[in-house]
């Protein structure tokens, strides 16, 4: 069997080290591991498949050497600057970062709807954003049977979205530390600011899941809103969705869409206090749907409840599987 | 100057112990103070006033004193059974329970919104739901000036809302211990579950926040949905509002609405990051309203982000300021 030789910029991060814990568990077969991170964390060791592999410093003669594919996530910036520069020496890089989603020649994949964008890279492809990933996996089942008009999110986002600074500023917070962070404390406070704010009044997550969203399911006439919030939990996204579909449907079909839906669980019995929360679905790779039901207010109205483990599907599981996807279709076999 | 005999019913829980602090704060004249509770809580001794009240067992009996009005917090159940015998007894019943608030004989009332309502009762008045009154106080001078096709509700609510046992689980919570009120974990998690599912899928709290709105606005024309979910935050429901409304606005003419606004703050400068949150609102008597932005995805679309003290403006200032209404007007003087 053909082995990979992988690099993982931003190894040491909160996500990186997640991106690592997943290539082992999904048995990526790795010849060499590259970890590659700034300056400050050079030097360092990562123990993986046995074998201690020493992070070296991220320059642009990083990627002069025998690399099947690269997961940067190490921040818009990097991938910015550096992205280019793997694509260019011929590595595949899946970028977990913001910085080319919305570039048109950079597929946004998420596998299980279109990983086939995947094979169409030009050297960089996108790994969508945490909260748009779990949203599209809940909808584009409804999408492809009922059409989506309308979506409103609003979402209940955890700490460590923000990688350590949110996580400490959480365990911090919660024994009286002042926060150092967040503009704002989050322990026992939530905060409807999730990166920075635009000129429209709207944030940089915000608009992600708008235009993301439109770009995964492949349909700009989809129209969208969201208002993104951070909540003190410390794994998993938590969203409300309100949809407006182009035809109408029951409850029961809409239901049924899940069943046997790669990727997705329905957990949808409230009256036996079955719904998702994020501490029923952290630590796994599926995302979950429940509190699904009619929304009175409007024709072919639906309110749903979608919560996943945002380092997992909602970053590094899905980076994995588009890794994996493009081994499986034998496109480092070229 | 007139004082007041007052009573108040379930004294000696959180909402309880709220009304009597505001009472004091807004310096409701009160000449005997009669606090009432279940068999359990009677026999202790509550200050107030200078005095020490002894709180009576609520019984039949109870009203059978002069008494001008009975501030009502100790559940659906209680005032179901006693508001009915005190108001029998001439004690005009300020009820904050959900028990009376659909009843086409009972005023439902924000004083800012519809006080008049109040001097209409036929023996009990009815305080909205928490997430109702800030809901609406934001929501109402857009529906005067611009009209409400629709409104979307999701909140982040406290666990006081829920009283002690929300409060213990969160406390507990945190230091590693298991949840005993609520039937999941809420520290570190958010559960899209507040008051009991009905079998529409809808909790009774989404349907009171449906019902409720209408009613105050006095339009049973506005559609309305909604998803209540409770966060780990301790004081102040924070809600995402999305409408649409009749008729074009500005944003700017929007904002506007809130200068010289009764009772309701804006606080709406993200840039800066200025936004209301929990923490920056608890203990106060305003709504605060931001994240005011245009909802592109439909006509007329707005988004908002409205926060408040849930004990406070959502529960025991607007019954306070309900007494004040009626003192003010001279009802208690025939």
């Amino acid at each position: 069997m053909k082995k990979y030789n992988v690099a993982v910029v931003g190894a040491t991060g909160v996500v990186g080290r997640k991106m690592l814990q997943i290539l082992k568990e999904k048995n990526i077969p790795i010849e060499n591991l590259y970890p590659m991170a700034s300056k400050r964390s050079a030097g360092k060791t990562i123990e993986f498949g046995g074998r201690e592999w020493v992070v070296e410093e991220l320059t642009d003669k990083s990627f002069e050497k025998d690399i099947d594919f690269a997961i940067f996530s190490a921040g818009g910036e990097t991938s910015k600057r550096f992205a280019p520069v793997a694509a260019k020496c011929g590595v595949t890089v899946i970028d977990n970062s913001s910085a080319w989603r919305m570039d048109e020649n950079v597929p946004l994949v998420v596998p299980e709807i279109n990983g086939d964008e995947a094979l169409k890279n030009q050297g960089i492809i996108a790994n969508p954003n945490c909260s748009t990933i779990q949203a599209v996996m809940a909808l584009k089942p409804i999408y492809d049977k009922f059409g989506l008009k309308r979506i409103i999110y609003s979402t209940y986002q955890a700490v460590s979205g923000s990688g350590r600074g949110g996580i400490l500023d959480l365990e911090n917070g919660v024994k009286g530390e002042e926060n150092t962070f967040y503009p704002k404390p989050i322990a026992y406070n939530v905060l409807p600011h999730i990166d920075s704010f635009l000129e429209n009044g709207y944030t940089k997550e915000e608009m992600k899941m708008i235009n993301e969203t439109r770009k995964i399911l492949g349909d700009q006439s989809i129209r969208i809103t969201a208002t993104t919030v951070r909540v003190p939990v410390f794994y998993s996204h938590s969203e409300s969705i309100n949809i407006e579909t182009n035809e109408p449907f029951e409850i029961e079909d809409i239901k049924n869409l899940y069943v046997d839906c790669p990727g997705v669980v329905l957990m949808d019995d409230p009256e036996n206090n079955v719904y998702p929360t994020p501490k029923l679905t952290c630590d796994t790779d599926e995302v979950y749907v429940g509190r699904i039901r009619r929304d009175f207010s409007t024709e072919n109205g639906l309110n749903m409840w979608v919560v996943a483990d945002n380092l997992r599907k909602g970053a590094a599981t899905n980076a994995v599987q588009i890794a994996e996807y493009l081994i499986n279709k034998g496109y480092f076999d070229k």
